[in-house]
């Protein structure tokens, strides 16, 4: 149960933004440009990667299974190889480049502050564009705003992983502008 | 100096945002709907003043005193009445609601989980409607990312507080859609 009443049952962040439109609609388009827009060099797995390590840093249980299962859905892999790369990215079967993205969103994660100038050389030296370097800052900044939505509401999340490996390829097929119930 | 090329020298969040116009639409969208939308019983003032306490305890030197300053600007007080706010709300000239609304506020911005039902229940019981409720933690959120996005990209400020004050006026003139320059 929500702490609000939000005058319907969807779960996560579909409850809030169902419960208001208005506001629902510029954070759809951002996570549309952000995660799907085809003008970008990082690919749409490794933008829900981003996305969805920075949910599980702030152990946001409905946006880490949302975006992992997203970022499975698009790299070809179970939900449990994303798990083994939000858990230790050191260790993670991905390139060095990714690596070196995912710490400076894990500093973003924490604070802004917490960025480095090595790790943003550390990346670059690894192939990383500026547009790539400022696109994973926003994105794991842009999550700390959404983990924070969803949670700070009291929002419920289905339970069962599977739902959300169910739902991620009409997530993909369909993208987030729209994802949302129309107003009531 | 950011840390990557932004292609201009605008201070703050305004660098970043003529760097990558697209971005900068819905999230400019978002902080007009969320700060000065008439359709909200939260003050201007009020609003702007969620938004410079989070950015207070994100340690985010541009947000807090941009916002700062607009609140000032709505509330008429000085930016050193914000500080006093920021500093303390417990004991500030505010209203009990707000200050239940700006604990609310301070639970967001360590995490979502960390808002509990007691704090909600006290906001509601010295008046706070569930829009309002919402509206405050969204704006918590929000900053979290504007805060992150400003200060992840190593951008800079200015350091004189007086130029954010000088500038409230226009701004609460224009609005935040087209505060930043036209793209490239």
């Amino acid at each position: 149960m929500a702490y609000i009443d939000l005058q319907n049952d969807e779960p996560g962040i579909r409850g809030p933004m169902a419960y208001r439109p208005e506001t629902a609609k510029p954070l759809n388009e951002l996570a549309e440009l952000l995660l799907r827009s085809e003008d970008n060099s990082l690919s749409k797995g490794d933008r829900e990667l981003i996305g969805a390590y920075v949910s599980y840093l702030n152990d946001c249980f409905f946006c880490q299974n949302v975006h992992g299962a997203m970022a499975g859905h698009y790299m070809g892999c179970s939900l449990e190889q994303i798990d083994a790369i939000k858990n230790d990215p050191s260790k993670a079967a991905i390139s060095d480049k990714m690596r070196a993205l995912l710490a400076i969103a894990a500093s973003v994660q924490q604070n802004g502050k917490q960025v480095t100038p090595e790790q943003v050389s550390a990346a670059r030296e690894l192939g990383a564009t500026d547009r790539e370097i400022h696109d994973t800052v926003l994105i794991a900044a842009a999550f700390c705003m959404f983990n924070r939505y969803v949670d700070g509401l009291g929002t419920w999340a289905p339970e069962d992983r599977q739902v959300y490996v169910n739902r991620a390829p009409m997530r993909a097929e369909q993208g987030y502008v729209g994802s949302v119930p129309p107003a009531k």
